[in-house]
């Protein structure tokens, strides 16, 4: 029988995790303690997972980036999911979540926990309904008790937290059948839920069940991901009935996990225009009474396919500025093809310029240092510490070598009537 | 004598250019008429730019995006210039500033006018202290004739608009010096002209004489973009003393420019974190009497150079949502080298996803249409019609080629198990 995090922070328990966390993030641990106690900060944190370097996330903290990784029913080999692995590490992802969908999804997940240093997160609908849908013909044959097994065998494996899509409810069906919506569901675990409940005529087993859920999820202090199946696919969709009424009854669930020491965030759009931005955090940290706030995106426009990751970093940046605590990256591939390595990075380093000029709008101690580092290095024409200091140094390099000045204390762009020199040398002459 | 559209629009004078822009803005030619009467729109359109389309800038319009292409002192191709314009042209740039610092500076900007459709831009001055500082020596040695002859010069070629710094002036100056900053001046038009101010003790001749620059500014109706020479060139520097000192005194030119039926924008900030952005539209939008807010980015964060075109997007979405009205591009080349022509690409659509985002945050009529169609293509599954949709239909193509699916209605992301494709078979079943 563990503790969680939680029931630890609860009873005053500063556990070798706080430690780590609040150094690196430069707080006092008890803080950070009583931040995870009233549930406004998550550890995701499973001890199998051997090797982790655990990260915080929530209030007060710096804002998290995640990385979606894994295969696809149309493309799936494991040495490329390691790849994308490599490439999200190495940009500074804070977590990975193995999405797969093809190939050995058990192989795949264990090779990704073994050489991930990061916290994993997983969905475990789907390798239950892809599992089920291959063993007994359809997704809609699929038990209560396969969608547990599946969650139990992840837990574990080390998985850190998994999306549990418990929100999607009869109730909330209903919703959206009344809603009439432009692309109903674009959830994956939603879709998966959704088709076995109205064929089944069932409510969701992870919301009729999330006792059972609980039990699981407390006995490998397994952070629960409350998922949003039923996020908005456009930004027509944004902001309405069944994505709010989805909300809702994740505020309950979140108090009913808060009540067993279960570790919990809540997951959120996807498709929001951005002066609806503001309104989706407010909302959030209201009905979930500060849960954190893991939020998809969200993409601010529908129309830019192939540049996602920026209309990504605009969305991201405003919610993390407004409150949100962790990014879901999304890669310029979203919405056409699976991610590449090469994706994988564009897609990280996007989404941490986002929440970095989130941190320093909320005035996170620690955070503007970077920035009055770099424009120091700017001013005194230091090449050598700028390209050290920028988010990629590797991209950053590259550009400045395909163009080479005439004098190496300038670049290209003004040549040797740089502004900076010529102030420089003027101020320091006079 | 001709007549400034801004003079014809205080007659009560529909000019073709405003039926023009009326028709694709897809507002009523009166109003737009209004707006430029009172100086909150701008129609930048010299009478010599042959083949010219015009465009409006300001209040009730969409937000446009303007690309800087032009040489170096240590890159200066002009077939490079035209593949940029091209370039920019194609990505969906709404003007261009010819920025070029080396080479033949005349004949490139001849060659850029001649091939632009879209309105021409210039800051004059370079090309007045580099010419000086090569017959004479040294830049301080240019006299207030020098810049003027320049100005009346390009305005005789053609260009539309003119980025003129007068706003540095000896007091503006006395704030730079008493606040203390970390990058000082990184303009290089406000470098040119404080470094030949202080070397010759005198007042900025653009302010000093700013009545002889509206003299040529209403003689060719080219639009006044009054330079922010004292931007902040980091986050560090944002809002600070001689920065609001400038805006102040261009406040008052702008009433002095409508005052000779002069056309007049606002340039803008710069490196400025998230949190500053909606305070200093707001102070732009008051002290400027409601004249066009024409920003340089803003940029977010320093940190990321080889990404800065991602940086800008997301100050320049929340200021364009806020009411800045013209998005000056900012490439991934940007503080490490002179663009490419993909590098200009790159810009222009990063700054037109920012620009689109806050048209429909906004609540622009027409803007949010162009989501709700590409999401109804997706909905459907239609392919060839999201990519025709998409900001760009050469970059959304390239990645669906680069993995194709088994089957083609969906996209190697999810394979099979699309969300779409999956609620949509089941809800035409059931």
């Amino acid at each position: 029988m563990i503790e969680t995090q939680l029931a630890k922070a609860r009873r005053g328990e500063i556990t070798p995790e706080m430690e780590t966390i609040a150094r690196t993030e430069g707080i006092d641990p008890q803080t950070l303690m009583e931040g995870v106690s009233c549930g406004r900060v998550v550890i995701p944190a499973n001890k199998r997972h051997r090797g982790l370097k655990p990260i915080g996330v929530g209030e007060g903290l710096t804002v998290k980036v995640n990385a979606n990784i894994g295969t696809s029913s149309d493309h799936a080999d494991p040495d490329e999911e390691l790849l994308k692995l490599e490439a999200a590490i190495e940009a500074g992802a804070d977590t990975v979540m193995d999405l797969s969908t093809g190939g050995d999804i058990d192989e795949i997940r264990r090779l990704i926990l073994e050489r991930s240093p990061l916290p994993v997160g997983t969905v475990p609908i789907y390798q239950a309904a892809i599992e089920v849908a291959q063993r007994k013909g359809g997704i809609v044959m699929m038990t209560a008790d396969d969608i547990f097994e599946v969650i139990e065998h992840q837990a574990t494996d080390g998985v850190d937290f998994i999306t549990v899509h418990c929100g999607v409810t009869l109730s909330s069906l209903e919703r959206l059948k009344i809603q009439g919506r432009i692309t109903d569901i674009v959830s994956r675990g939603g879709a998966f839920l959704a088709t076995w409940m109205i064929y089944n005529e069932r409510e969701n087993p992870l919301y009729e069940d999330f006792d059972r859920l609980l039990e699981i999820a407390q006995q490998h202090d397994i952070t629960l991901s409350l998922g949003d199946g039923l996020r908005p696919g456009c930004l027509a969709d944004a902001t309405d009935r069944p994505q709010i009424q989805e909300l809702l009854l994740l505020g309950e669930l979140t108090e009913r996990a808060w009540a067993e020491e279960v570790q919990v965030m809540i997951e959120g759009p996807g498709h929001v225009p951005l002066d609806q931005i503001e309104t989706n955090v407010l909302l959030e940290k209201k009905l979930c009474k500060g849960a954190p706030f893991y939020v998809l995106g969200p993409l601010v426009t529908d129309v830019a396919p192939g540049y996602d990751h920026i209309v990504c970093a605009i969305g991201g940046a405003l919610a993390a500025y407004h409150g949100a605590d962790f990014l879901c990256y999304v890669t310029p591939a979203e919405h056409l093809k699976l991610p590449t390595p090469e994706d994988v990075r564009e897609g990280v380093v996007a989404t941490r310029i986002a929440g970095h000029a989130a941190d320093v709008a909320r005035g996170l101690a620690k955070a503007r240092t970077w920035d009055d580092d770099i424009a120091r290095a700017r001013k005194a024409l230091d090449w050598n510490k700028q390209i050290k200091l920028s988010i990629d140094p590797t991209k950053a390099t590259q550009y400045r070598e395909e163009s080479k000045p005439e004098t190496d204390e300038v670049c290209t762009m003004c040549g040797k009537f740089c502004a900076i020199k010529m102030v420089r040398e003027f101020f320091q002459r006079t």
